[in-house]
């Protein structure tokens, strides 16, 4: 039986980060929260999504709003547990386990926490294999579970219990609310059956961000090669090392646009890359062509350590490397790309994905 | 027993505009679909507070956002009842009477649709004896009744429930919830026991607006003096008379600001009138002394009819008397003025009563 400790939480929030792919909020808090709940209640059980009785009810516990406002505005700690039971006594169904809507960012160590306090198992799967900004860019969403009934609440005690006729409508009344409560919130959204679970999550996210991270913990610890063993374990592909030349910002929209220009470095002398990002990268080009598209994953790392860095702490003069790290198949359907690829975002491509690219640019 | 018609409906949307003082909406959309209902469910029972058992619960139903709005985005009929009945299934009672949350303006009539729907009798009662713009600005409220849990539901079929720690609170997310499903919803709040009802609403202001009505109705009928029957019959004082000069109107800060100037008419002539409102009428001043400060009523009437004229109706050239008439006297203690006097709107006046500034004036 696998169990969640401590140091798990060390690693799985760096392999967070790293499918963050920019966004999704710093892992940080969740991380504090989610170790100090497991000193307290003991390990987290971790199960398969085949663990899972088909007929078991599963709840997904996140975090709503700017993961940076948590940094400030602090949880009290009770509302994820508070937004969990309240969804279940609206259902009048008690959960089998807690399932993390995100693997990337800082949805991925809140529902650790949730799942330590609550005495759950927590499911080793989520809706997205990465991180994305809004809450109908689920696989639970795009394979037609729905949304609501969904429950918001703050750290004062007030609660929502939301249902709505579709997930857009989640979106715009749940993210109403949070901007209301002081743009963070706790939720709990996407109840769904074992037997959808099976169908419609991205299965080992869980593992596969602790891999990630205790690989590049321990290469950094070593003293190896850190990208080297990150390329390995992601199937990833190292599209470019560069230094950043311009970092350009929008953040009128409500959420945070802009591009980062970058000169080429060591191999990539000579060559210029664009990082076009709105909450996650979304789009990177090596001299005006694209070699990487949403949704495969696009993390920008720090040269020395591998350490991902966020789009807001993108600047000028660091010495970077893109990695690219192709996404879930699920999101490569046209049902997928019509929730999340690049015309989605108002980009002027087709998706096409990063191995083809890859290929084609002869990387 | 005393039953509501489609004609009483006639006379209580007059009555309510009256009761509005100059904000809450016009009754129209409110009467024609409370019309609607009579004519398939039958009449609606009009109960006395004192009819209602200690025990039962008591609902009041409403409109809640921009009432010009409803003009063009009709609801589609079921939302008043779909909000009530969801309600009751979250508290897992039963209603034993339909309530008004206001006696002025377009949520006068719609509790009288919702009761027709339901099949259920309307108390003779609401929680102001005017109308009022935010949800905690009710005598429920101030007596300390918690306004949630509520529903906030639109025409599309989106539905929330919203429990809060303090009636702030729910004026802030229903007020969200409402701009972000179109500028208006329907709700159901401030559920009661008969106790509460008996103790802390303002009684019998649904027959109220209906004497006002009947009376300027049928004295315009018979070409009687109306202004004359209505000071009869609300206690009122004929505050000024005058012909508009200039209205000044500021919609930024999401109400309606502004006032209204008048040159003095008839026995008023040579002095002036400043009439300030924020939605509703809340100062009357002749000659930069005040005549009328919130929460007693002030409306304009033509001069002509003797009938109401919202502040969003009010014009240049316009021939108008200005209608004083006392609050009820809840709102007079020391936490009702808290919530609804003129020192909560930003106005540097300490109330007084109408009545008192009247004599003072020797008008």
């Amino acid at each position: 039986m696998n169990y969640l400790t401590e140091q798990d939480l060390d690693y799985i929030s760096v392999g967070a980060a790293v499918l963050g792919a920019g966004g999704g909020g710093d892992p940080y808090v969740g991380k504090l929260m989610a170790k100090q709940a497991i000193k307290k209640h003991g390990n987290v059980k971790l199960i398969k999504v085949e663990d899972v009785p088909d007929d078991g009810m599963i709840i997904p516990s996140a975090m709503m709003g700017a993961p940076a406002v948590m940094l400030e505005k602090l949880p009290n700690g009770n509302e994820p547990e508070y937004a969990f039971r309240a969804l279940e006594k609206h259902l009048g169904r008690k959960a089998y386990a807690v399932l993390p809507i995100e693997a990337g960012g800082i949805n991925s160590t809140i529902p650790i926490y949730t799942a330590a306090c609550l005495g759950l198992p927590l499911v080793d799967a989520d809706g997205m294999g990465r991180a994305f900004p809004e809450l109908p860019m689920t696989t639970f969403g795009v394979g037609g579970i729905p949304s609501t009934p969904m429950v918001v609440c703050d750290e004062r005690g007030n609660k929502l219990v939301i249902d709505t006729v579709t997930n857009d409508w989640s979106e715009i009344l749940a993210r109403t609310a949070t901007v209301a409560m002081g743009l963070s919130s706790m939720i709990a959204i996407y109840c769904m059956t074992g037997a959808q679970l099976k169908k419609y999550s991205v299965k080992n996210t869980i593992s596969f961000a602790k891999k990630i991270g205790q690989r590049l913990v321990e290469a950094n610890r070593e003293k190896t090669d850190p990208i080297k063993g990150l390329l390995e374990v992601t199937n990833g592909f190292n599209l470019f090392e560069g230094k950043i030349t311009d970092v350009q910002r929008d953040l009128t929209t409500g959420f945070v646009r802009g591009k980062v220009l970058m000169d080429g470095i060591e191999s990539c002398k000579g060559s210029s890359f664009q990082l076009d990002f709105q909450n996650e990268n979304l789009v990177g080009s090596i001299d005006g062509e694209p070699i990487a598209l949403t949704p495969d994953l696009i993390t920008v790392l720090d040269i020395e350590k591998g350490l991902p860095i966020t789009t807001e702490n993108l600047k000028y003069g660091q010495r970077v490397i893109v990695l690219g790290i192709p996404c879930d198949s699920f999101w490569r359907t046209e049902k997928g790309l019509a929730q999340v690829g690049p015309r989605y975002f108002k980009y002027d491509y087709d998706y096409t994905a990063i191995e083809e690219l890859v290929k084609r640019m002869g990387r």
